[in-house]
């Protein structure tokens, strides 16, 4: 049986194609620049070359008609024919408090996002676009919303409520969401089975740090506070997002120049962050070589952004009391050492101690590793995070009415035996370029 | 030698008249409802009961005018003649990154506080008016300024630096600044006093809870970081403040409401915080009451406010490394049992341990206590601040040709022997309302 998943950005379309039976990825891939006058697709198959192609994709529904073409694709594909494919799982950002685990989409649940498109504009309708365009193109199969925000639902109203006018909770929704919510399920789940405990009594600090970027407080399992609030731009520093800040630092830049609010808002999205520091650079790896080459601003947006981790992880540890490990994961918290080196250095008041050597080599996404000194009161984990994975059980479990809020459910790869056979066939390249990395791959106890 | 000290609020105007000589508050008091028809004016004597007057006062050059002649008055002031006042000090709030210390005011220190108005555009011209008529009616003494932000300027970039445009540093002076610098000036070398430390070898973390409320990372003795920003609206939930939000709030709400960034700027400042969350109170006392009789809204405000200190205190011990104490100051700090022991609770993951019935007998504005247990590796300290001390004493050592800043000067409360004769007077008072508090008053060693 296969399952799909897609993740519909506000241009860019995710899909992955995954084999029940077989727990296989079969293929996966990408649909960039939706809207613009030619879209591309990158597709994927384990093992062979990638596979690119032009074409115009208005919205989001010629996306989705263009990945079923590509996977049903005669030479480049990986599926016969459409009807292998039996279910269909749907990212989708913001599910405000109406849904606390991932659901069946039927009108009611559409018409609910809809609703909730006013607390995510540029990314629910997106999500919406995707879902009705994969049903016109999938009619007959389960389609299913996992939400990013899900995850976070069980935080206490100490973690989520603003100290703002109330009624602006009741009429208009402001409280912490948070998102990654797939992410951080998917590792701390991990994180519990690779120290051997009952995840319903393991205490975590997640830390997933991509171009997006936030932190997650996991007590006894469940999330009990979240770095991005109301929406994904509170909290740690990110690429072109600036995290927190002095909130009255809008009311003084918009007296102080000729923007509106929308027009500052662009800017903390879009030209803050590290982008913002720099004035050049997004990406942490041109960061990393700005600061081996000793440019100022290059050092100070490293700095900072470990330095807002740092904070994080004290401010969590103080609240959970009591921490099993730190977790980070994601496309920085994977494969950036340096930043980790920083954000981790000098914790032994809140129990951590890392192993400096091991921090280095660690840098794959392909294995998980343990990077604390064999002394450190708390472990620290590197766990590549698999949203598609969660999204593809979920929807299985969904079709198949074992499904029940992750508290009551177990995954697959909760199980000690779990491997994820792709990243295992691609890990011994890992190996040969990082000498001494397989010491320190954890394995589940 | 008489030295006279003002703080001049937005609408208010708050003075001490301090004999150096003999180390003693000869009287102090507070004009309020400046700007307003009718203006009140309280003024206290110690050991007497306290005198009210109304008086109109335009502006707060009549203020200060009002000011002198209750200083001087013949039957309920505490000066025989206003020569006897040979310096006075004034409380400014901000002294953006022009002023590391504290300074005697002249023509271009007044320049440099008007251009720094857009940055306080509510406290500085307050502040700098108050100077211009204080200046006017005692034209030929010494007046000094002592600086909010002065004490921060130690911060190190990465503390102080926002993520955003560096533009918007360079061209709008966007950075964290930090504010109620005069109370951990004292409060901080206060604490290194009673643990017998050089301060420059001492770290601490202190919270300076009153109607505003920010708290501060001193390390070496210096400060590397606070939770006030820009402005003092970042960090803390205050009275009727927000503290830390999710900046996306703020385009958020204008674009679902008619407001504009000014109308909810000041909601922010003016209308949030514990008043927000309870819709109805601001004093710490009446949600005290409110949590008591199980006002669901008041214990959520309670809580909300205790789990962002908890937040803060994890931070900063992650931040320093080493943490030798914490100290809880000003009016909440030192007379609210309730939201300390809700901040301190569980705080074991970070060294800290409470005694909590010596927490709850610590109210007393009159003594300084310890209300750790015996093995905390951290010691927890409630110390009474005194603005007007450090104010006094830097105007004094301006004028003295002594001053400097103060990792180069020796404050005469740094003395193990040192005595507030104002508060030993009024302690008996406290001992007798709290027994055991005597046990838990703290010594210099």
């Amino acid at each position: 049986m296969i399952i799909l998943t897609l993740n519909c950005g506000s241009s860019s379309a995710k899909y992955q194609v995954y084999d029940w039976e077989n727990k296989e990825v079969l293929g996966n891939g990408i649909v960039e620049r939706i809207g613009e006058n030619i879209s591309t697709i990158e597709s994927n198959i384990p093992g062979r070359e990638s596979h690119t192609r032009k074409r115009a994709c208005p919205t989001h529904k010629e996306a989705v008609e263009l990945i079923i073409a590509a996977i049903i694709d005669k030479k480049n594909g990986c599926v016969t024919e459409i009807n292998e494919i039996k279910a269909v799982g749907h990212r989708v950002v913001h599910g405000g408090e109406r849904f606390i685990k991932s659901v069946i989409v039927d009108n009611e649940v559409i018409e609910t996002l809809k609703e909730l498109s006013a607390l995510a504009p540029l990314h629910n309708p997106a999500n919406i676009t995707g879902i009705i365009g994969a049903k016109a193109v999938l009619p007959d199969v389960p389609h299913c919303a996992i939400l990013d925000t899900a995850w976070h639902q069980t935080m206490p109203d100490e973690a989520f409520m603003y100290a703002l006018p109330h009624s602006w909770y009741r009429d208009y929704n402001v409280r912490r969401y948070g998102f990654h919510g797939t992410s951080y399920l998917y590792t701390a789940k991990r994180a519990a089975t690779l120290l051997g405990k009952d995840p319903l009594k393991t205490n975590i600090i997640i830390a997933h740090i991509g171009n997006g970027a936030s932190m997650c407080a996991v007590k006894n399992g469940v999330c009990i506070d979240t770095s991005m609030g109301l929406t994904p731009l509170e909290g740690l520093i990110m690429g072109t997002r600036c995290g927190d800040i002095d909130p009255a630092i809008i009311p003084y830049i918009i007296s102080r120049t000729d923007m509106n609010a929308n027009a500052v808002d662009r800017i903390l999205n879009k030209n803050s962050g590290l982008l913002g520091i720099t004035e050049k650079y997004i990406d942490r790896r041109d960061i990393n070589d700005g600061v081996e080459e000793n440019d100022e601003r290059c050092i100070l947006a490293q700095d900072m952004e470990a330095y807002r981790i740092k904070k994080y992880l004290g401010s969590y540890s103080a609240v959970l009391g009591n921490v099993d490990a730190i977790v980070f994961t994601a496309g920085v918290g994977e494969m950036s050492p340096p930043v980790r080196a920083k954000a981790l250095s000098e914790l032994e008041s809140i129990g951590v101690k890392v192993d400096m050597e091991k921090n280095a080599i660690s840098k794959s996404q392909n294995c998980e590793t343990c990077i604390s000194a064999e002394d450190s009161k708390v472990k620290v984990f590197i766990i590549p995070t698999d949203e598609e994975l969660v999204m593809t059980e979920d929807t299985f479990a969904l079709m198949n009415g074992t499904y029940d809020v992750h508290t009551n459910f177990t995954y697959s790869f909760q199980d000690p035996s779990y491997v994820n056979k792709n990243r295992e066939a691609a890990l011994p390249r890992d190996l040969e370029k990082r000498p001494g990395l397989e010491k320190i791959i954890v394995k589940a106890k």
